[in-house]
């Protein structure tokens, strides 16, 4: 394993590589579709456990496979690429020429190496265009929305009334599409794989769990099967993020009936950073759990570190495209143009960007709803758009011409993600009418998206006090059809600045349990400085905790089998299993060892709290062997008189006298 | 400020001095008794903020005072015993002779120096004596329990019916007995000022803060006055843990109505630590917001190490008397008796311990429900006396003789932190049968110990999942008549050993929420090793913030105006204001220094995430100088045509013309 060494905007990243302590990446081909291999990792336990392998969800990509030979200089193999071929209505382009501006203008010694090698980018075909390729699945019970154009079950989507309601002639690439019209895809079988882990039936608790949970109206399944994941995807609630230019993608699902995802920011700015550093962030940040990368670089070099993320990424990358449009103005807001916008979508997606931000809810008459605000607006997006909108006086172009916006996002599926740009920056700014409003618009936008085919998932906050989180989960669920809430924390107070990872996630794991899909990350350096390598894993592994968390508490079926493992190894003393069954391994067995550092003392039946003479747990294990083979007793009542009998039983034997207690 | 350096057990431990940066340590004289030196923190903001200083709750004792003399060899004033001489009851008496047993037999170079001084103990007094002094002030509107036996506003302690029911004839000390006599004491004025900040009224938004929140049924006053302190402790619902031995102590109140409070442990243990590092640690722990510290001590010196740590306290110090006591019986639990338990309470009563946990809920016919547990017992304390009541086929002594206890700890005013030593150890045994009896009988015994006068708070779990948080807090409070609630996080996860603070946090976020009152802190080092210096700071702020997050959900009156100080600092970029109003500045400033290292950015207008170019902040700026200064509009449609007007205006004036998009 390495660390970046070097500052040299030249080197080749040097990324982390091999598996985490105890742990093997494994695959499994689901029956629907053999030939796939969807990745899972397998932590071993000790022999004496008597227990298999526990399987947890692994989002580290190859990296974490000492067989896949990883090479950054040539990215991670495009598989997707023949599969995408396969099924049709694409087909490879020219491309958009990238621009010195792309980079911000950077030339020389400034000027980040491109990516070496350039692949031409797919895009949907425009009508007539033959459709290549078989199907790989068509649902029986495929169904269409309300606000869908496409009939439910139509089957080939060559034959969809795709002309029309102001939309280009392209043929459908997107997994909305696809779920629409009742066709499976492999991303769908490869998502809901992973999803159960790999198990082809539900586990026998799996109702159990779920009843002991409380979801708030969610639907979690007993088990993932593809035609779940279809079915949600074509009625809004989920999405599977996956651009048909990023081929190295190993496909997710995120929405609120599958297990919640946390995204991990990365990106460089204006004052600090480089392309490699970015680079290994990305995959240090999915060997410890992200589910999904944003990018957020800004300055120089925006397209180039995007090309080296994307190429050697396999999880879902989104941008916030304003961000570069706002270099290729020279940083001055209220040069935006459409064009300008535009062209930087395009340039975003044939890269194979998985989702955009976009924020298209932040109109002209909010503006001024934020002007008593105690932090006005802080999402820099928002405030990008704000500030537009008041130079001109007019409507913000993103909402105006918010429909161009999904063609071309459609003829590529990247996914909405629709900005909250009015997201509450402290908690004294939650809920108010600025970010309803704004709130209001992404779900009147969400089904204008969908109208185009388009994905969608919605942001939300920010800085939100506990008592004022459920609120902003049940009006996105109402307002915006139940697509995808996707939320930033939320933060419940404000007076820790460097721990806002703490602040936030105890409003990321509440809002999870509430039904929020995705959790997007806060480091420890949230508003004080750009997060380094140790801040992203802190970032990373304490919003896994949130999720788990909500997991758990909706009473996802097989959430707490990992917990269970881990007590299990606790309880007997297994410091191994302990160290690798948690989220981080190393960090458990260095925090060990700052106490009992001896090799010993990691079999040795006591810890550092009590220390050898008494054990809490060896007691335990007394009343086990005391009790533990018979039936446990139903009441109190049931556990005295055996008690008694026990009593009597010892005395009939003339064991042991009592120690009388000095009175 | 100094760090301890020494591992010899005779240096003089070596404590961190002077205030937090930006803060100075203020001091308010209640209205009720002004001779009360009532001490509070107040952070000096820029002058650009145009602010006073913020005050906030200060847990820092004189350490932080740069006019208080510091000699840890003489321990801190002992102001209060004067004032309890005064309102009479109680004595002076020769106090048990310490014995090498104590500290567990340690001597020679093993054994920790004695503290320097030896003060006599006080106890109440027994009947017939004369009462000595004034009352500090009598209620008229004092009111007693159901289960009291003193009537309300009787006002004279020395005429209360204290005889009979099985009681010993003693002079009433405890703050329960005065709050039922309708006797507002010092330590209840001091405790109401805290709560207050100094404030002599409520705030004007203070209403309307209430109004806000969700508190679930608490009673959280606008303004707490002595008054209400006493008729929250003379219904059971508060305490002052403030043994009359203890007279160092700074008072302060644990109550579902008052401020959330956190508490911290330290300990030595039989593998590790010293002294010096404990008293260290107790500093250190309050420096930073421990309200109340619990010295775990198990192993040798533990009378020492605890005079130490108590003579040099400002809060209340807990202990768990049962771990001494086991040593005591070299380790062997079923050689326990009820007279080695009680001696141990006389000890370290007469010492000054202000809180006892007691496990006296483990009875003998719970035990067996624990056998099919995940993790059986892991309370060390409930381990301890499930082993006893195993060996022993027998109720436990504490629960038998529990009227026996009460008489000890009610004669030093010692209050009870009725233990769970059957709580959950996993998630997978949260709520369970053996969790939810002990519980039970906890609520039985409060009414026993609320008879003899005694203050009462309860142990609560543990590990316990998200969505079963708030049946413990529910139970809890039906099941003890809303005694206080004290918790130990709970974890809501089990998979994350390294970062315990965190899943913990979120749990006791929630609890604090729903009604605890005080929240027992989990370190990083939770199931792996001994917190050291950075794991007990790491841990206080992380349970600061859960505290506080909890008031501000509750709607607590004042809770946000730190917050909202905070957030305007923010917004102003006043970066050394952010830094110091958190609470860490010193990790604030690290953070921010390792991206901009530079002075001057600390007046920059700027921060890392986005750069001097463009910033969010700015633009908001921008729209409140165009909107700020109007009334805000109330609605959507009042902000358009705002906008309209706006426009009208500019076109009028013959201002900008609008750069147009290309279209």
């Amino acid at each position: 394993m390495n660390k970046p060494t070097s500052q040299n905007a030249f080197e080749t990243p040097n990324v982390t590589t091999g598996p985490l302590p105890g742990s093997r990446r494994v695959y499994t081909h689901p029956q629907a579709a053999p030939h796939l291999a969807v990745p899972h990792r397998e932590i071993e336990l000790h022999p004496t456990a008597m227990e298999p392998p526990v399987r947890v969800y692994d989002t580290s990509g190859p990296y974490a496979d000492p067989d896949a030979a990883i090479d950054v200089e040539a990215g991670l193999p495009r598989w997707r690429t023949e599969r995408i071929m396969a099924r049709g209505g694409v087909e490879f382009c020219e491309g958009r020429e990238p621009t010195p501006l792309d980079n911000g203008g950077a030339t020389g010694k400034y000027l980040a190496r491109a990516f070496p090698v350039r692949h031409k980018p797919l895009r949907a075909t425009t009508f007539p265009s033959p459709l290549m390729g078989e199907v790989v699945e068509r649902s029986e019970t495929g169904r269409g929305e309300a606000t869908s154009p496409h009939p439910a079950g139509s089957g080939d989507p060559s034959t969809l009334p795709i002309k029309g309601r102001g939309k280009a002639d392209r043929h459908p690439v997107t997994q909305l599409e696809f779920a629409r019209a009742g066709i499976i895809t492999d991303e769908m079988i490869y998502a809901a794989e992973r999803e159960n882990l790999g198990r082809t039936h539900a586990l026998p608790d799996a109702a159990k769990n779920l009843a002991d949970g409380e979801s708030f109206g969610a639907s979690v399944p007993e088990f993932v099967t593809p035609e779940f994941v279809r079915d949600e995807i074509a009625r809004g609630r989920a999405i599977i993020p996956a651009n048909i230019n990023h081929p190295e993608l190993e496909p997710m699902v995120i929405g609120r009936n599958f297990l919640v995802k946390i995204n991990a920011n990365i990106g460089n700015s204006a004052v600090a950073s480089s392309v490699e550093e970015e680079v290994d962030k990305m995959v240090w940040a999915i060997r410890w759990g992200g589910d999904t990368v944003m990018d957020l670089s800004t300055g120089k070099n925006i397209h180039n570190t995007r090309e080296w993320i994307l190429r050697n990424s396999p999880v879902p990358i989104g941008t916030v495209p304003i961000y570069q449009a706002l270099e290729k103005v020279g940083g001055v807001a209220e040069d935006l143009t459409f064009d300008i916008f535009a062209d930087t979508l395009i340039e975003q997606a044939e890269q194979g960007v998985d989702y955009f931000t976009i924020h298209a809810g932040v109109r002209l008459p909010y503006v001024p709803l934020t002007a008593d605000r105690v932090t006005g607006i802080v999402s820099r997006g928002g405030s990008i758009m704000a500030k537009w909108c008041l130079a001109h006086h007019r409507e913000s172009f993103l909402y105006e011409r918010f429909e161009e916006i999904c063609e071309i996002m459609r003829a590529y599926d990247v996914s909405f993600s629709l900005g909250d740009g009015l997201r509450p920056g402290s908690t004294a700014d939650a809920n108010d009418r600025a970010q309803f409003a704004e709130l209001e618009t992404l779900g009147e936008l969400t089904k204008v998206a969908w109208d185009h085919g388009c994905q969608v998932m919605i942001e939300g906050p920010g800085h939100v006090a506990m008592h004022k989180i459920k609120a902003n989960m049940d009006k996105q669920l109402e307002t915006c059809g139940e697509a995808p809430f996707y939320t930033l924390g939320p933060l419940t107070t404000d007076i820790a600045p460097g721990y806002d990872h703490i602040t936030s996630g105890i409003g990321a794991a509440m809002i999870g349990w509430f039904g929020c899909a995705m959790l997007c990350y806060v480091t420890p350096k949230e508003h004080l400085g750009l997060p380094d390598r140790d801040d992203v894993k802190v970032g990373v592994v304490t919003y896994k905790i949130a999720a788990h968390a909500a997991d758990l508490a909706k009473g996802h079926p097989a959430a707490r089998l990992r917990d269970d493992a881990l007590s299990r190894a606790r309880f007997e003393f297994r410091w191994e299993d302990q160290f690798n069954l948690g989220l981080d391994p190393e960090t458990a067995r260095d925090f060990h060892d700052q106490t009992l550092p001896k090799d010993a003392h990691k079999v040795a039946h006591f810890c550092s709290m009590c220390g050898p003479k008494f054990c809490s747990m060896k007691i335990t294990q007394e009343i086990r062997d005391e009790f533990g083979s018979a039936r446990a007793p139903n009441s109190v009542d049931e556990a005295e008189q055996g008690m008694a009998e026990k009593a009597r039983e010892f005395q009939e034997k003339g064991g042991e006298i009592y120690l009388e207690t000095k009175e």
